[in-house]
């Protein structure tokens, strides 16, 4: 069996394929600030050298930003994307890690080895989990197991400016039957997971304004219109207390129930509601009165305040009325909600209760993106779950994502491309923070996840 | 009559009074910054020596902070305490003053002469009004008016902490009739003011907490609980927003209805509703439906809030959840209300309306003190309404103040001795703001009113 010989190399290849990333994880490729920009273009450079020595055809292309890579390999009917990001976030508070971000290692830890570094998970790590297993692949079968596109990006960690032009002025080069991602986690460890539909994210924010100046609470307070306590009413006439729901008129609009057999398999997918609540120190689920936490995070909407700042906040006490404050909210949109259309309603909310005297200015400089929904008819689905389920001798599950990838949303819209997330992070693995891990288990069987769907496509 | 030629004396001397002003106006007695602690030393020097050169026995009285002054003069049966404050707020931001704000100069402009510099108004002008009132008198008569103590402050622009102590420790000489006290502003432009009423204030602050850590608002929002959505209710739910009263359960308790013929009386003061709205940018007035302006701001209580911050400020868009969200307030009080009582009531009104998984932490270093109602039928009144009335051409009236000046209520408190609040600062007087001046007419008519008040009461 030709799949056993690749797994067998995998296997036996694994310290080499763990040496090689090491050495991409060593490279600082911190896309957000400038100072670092020699460093993704390093990262880019070392790839296009991995991919060429698999036979891959690839090129850093450069950009405005930080440059892609892309590469092509293989021929076969059979024409797969595969997406990954190269740049890492910032490793800042740098007090907090317990060790150089940049100097990898394998730790021996309870629940078993675990590489540290930051981008070991997100995402050095998990887009490495694809090109070693077409390396195992090659190795034994002398040619790739399909018509590949290798597409990374090094801008991903700050908003992604250079995507949309390259992809628009890539169009037929960055088209394939359908995209493979990996940049997502499993719903709990262990257990396989294909993303089945992502959240979109609508971003906006506003700057009530009261008086024409800063005013004293003793001379103004009383007959003075304070924005602080209108922001507050303003916030909080967007929820209902009793149902949790949003009041915004039209908030629901596009939104679609999820089927029952969906919900069942989501509950029977090993999420666990109580090790996910106690991580954040809650003891029972909020929002929404009548769904639970997963319906809630993959598969309805929201509208979070994300910051508030107004007035005085040093030490002690200042008699003012500020003049203006300041409010962040971003929304998650599932089905067909249309984040223009949500935006203009939100803003309407909030410009209908404005009382005589005030104003409201609104940031135009902040996007929004709708969800997607992946059909996970096409065979790719099938053939993944197959995969997957035999690698981790367990069902693999179609979950929802309560977070928002854009890219997703771009393959659609600009190349008309289904995506497919395949993902092996752990939600302990602390992306975006200190001590970021990614577990060995999910690189060594993510390599082989990566290898069994590829033969089950091939 | 001696009266006349005691104020031809106070006209004729006016340009030697306007150079001591100008030079205690030079000197930085900035209380809130250690580095200018030598500065307030200098001031209260300067003004011991000055009060020596009118026959006060005076004294410098070092404290922990900056020193008081303490002078006595005279000798009647009518003991009156005076009471001003060297201290000036600081000059930041300096780069919004149009000159140096301790390079005092006298300015022409279309209103009339106005003296420049930190504390013209606020309150060395002020003080030195008394001060040149007894200079002249006794350079008339050879001798004080009155018995005559006067006490100075270097610490009310930062929060008085010696001050209630020091008068613990000379309880006996401090304590006279009455305490006059020039810090306060007239009702509108050339309408001499009585204080009849100040209002209380009670500080406090609080941090609402919800998850135990920042969360990511794809992976809880929905299910998780927002702290930043939560302050936002807790703050809308001080407030009936239909007829504007606040809502915490007691919160009127010891409020009384002002009599009718006093708000007619206030209505009738030369107070410029329109001019006081348009100050601020506002085309109508706020806050309770049923009340003007006037009785709002003198005579009413409020629950303003100071400051509100939470979750993230900074440029573009993070999808947190934050753990804690925070909240300055500060009441206005009136009448009879308790601040200890009060401070219960707020505290109970958050704590009702706490959902499971939060939790309230209270900054337990903020003071509270009560209203204070004068006596306006004591002798004192009357003689300065009589006094201001003839030197300003105009009936004086009996203002309330919506600011809250401690000082009267530790007379009360710690000396039982009432107060009588008289000043000639403007609204416009830019107190606390950088370019602050005194009208030269304040300064001068000023001196005038005290000499002819002193008379009466002599």
């Amino acid at each position: 069996m030709s799949l056993d010989q690749v797994l067998d190399r995998i296997d036996a290849g694994l310290p080499d394929a763990l040496d090689r990333l090491m050495e991409l994880l060593r490279i600082q490729s911190i896309s957000t600030d400038p100072a670092f920009a020699d460093h993704c273009v390093t990262a880019a450079d070392w790839l296009v050298n991995d991919l060429k020595t698999i036979g891959f055809q690839a090129d850093r292309r450069d950009t405005p930003g930080h440059p892609m890579v892309v590469g092509h390999g293989g021929d076969s009917d059979r024409h797969l994307l595969f997406y990954g990001h190269y740049d890492v976030q910032p490793v800042d508070p740098l007090d907090k890690w317990d060790h150089d971000p940049f100097a990898p290692f394998v730790e021996d830890t309870p629940n078993g080895k675990i590489i540290r570094a930051r981008g070991a998970s997100d995402d050095k790590g998990q887009l490495m989990t694809f090109v070693e297993a077409c390396r195992a692949w090659k190795e034994v079968h002398g040619s790739l197991p399909a018509k590949l596109t290798i597409f990374f990006e090094g801008e991903e960690e700050s908003g992604s400016p250079s995507l949309v032009p390259f992809m628009e002025q890539n169009r037929d080069e960055l088209t394939a039957d359908i995209a493979l991602i990996c940049d997502t986690s499993m719903v709990s460890p262990g257990v396989p997971s294909i993303a089945s539909q992502l959240r979109g994210m609508l971003k906006d924010e506003f700057t009530l304004i009261g008086p024409k100046l800063d005013l004293h609470s003793g001379h103004y307070g009383g007959p003075g219109l304070n924005p602080l306590r209108e922001m507050s009413r303003i916030v909080a006439s967007f929820y209902d207390d009793e149902t949790g729901k949003v009041t915004v008129e039209g908030f629901y609009e596009g939104v679609h129930d999820t089927p029952q057999d969906q919900l069942d398999a989501w509950e029977d997918s090993g999420f666990d509601q109580k090790a996910y609540l106690d991580n954040a120190g809650y003891t029972i689920s909020h929002g929404e009165k009548d769904r639970s936490c997963l319906e809630q995070q993959w598969a309805r909407p929201t509208l979070e305040v994300n910051g508030i700042w107004g007035g005085y906040n040093g030490v002690g006490s200042k008699t003012v009325i500020p003049s203006e404050v300041h409010c962040k909210i971003t929304c998650r949109l599932v089905g067909d909600m249309d984040p223009d259309k949500l935006r203009d309603r939100v803003r309407a909310h909030v410009e209908a209760q404005l009382k005589p005297d005030m104003k409201v200015v609104w940031d135009n400089d902040l996007e929004g993106s709708p969800a997607s929904v992946m059909d996970i008819t096409r065979p790719e689905f099938g053939a993944a779950q197959k995969g997957l389920s035999d690698e981790w001798n367990r069902e693999a599950v179609f979950a929802g994502m309560g977070g928002s990838i854009p890219i997703a949303g771009y393959f659609k819209s600009i190349l008309g491309m289904e995506s497919m997330l395949v993902g092996f992070a752990n939600d302990d693995d602390k992306i975006h923070s200190p001590n970021e891990k990614y577990d060995l288990e999910s690189f060594h069987k993510g390599i082989r996840s990566w290898a069994r769907i590829l033969a089950e496509l091939a």
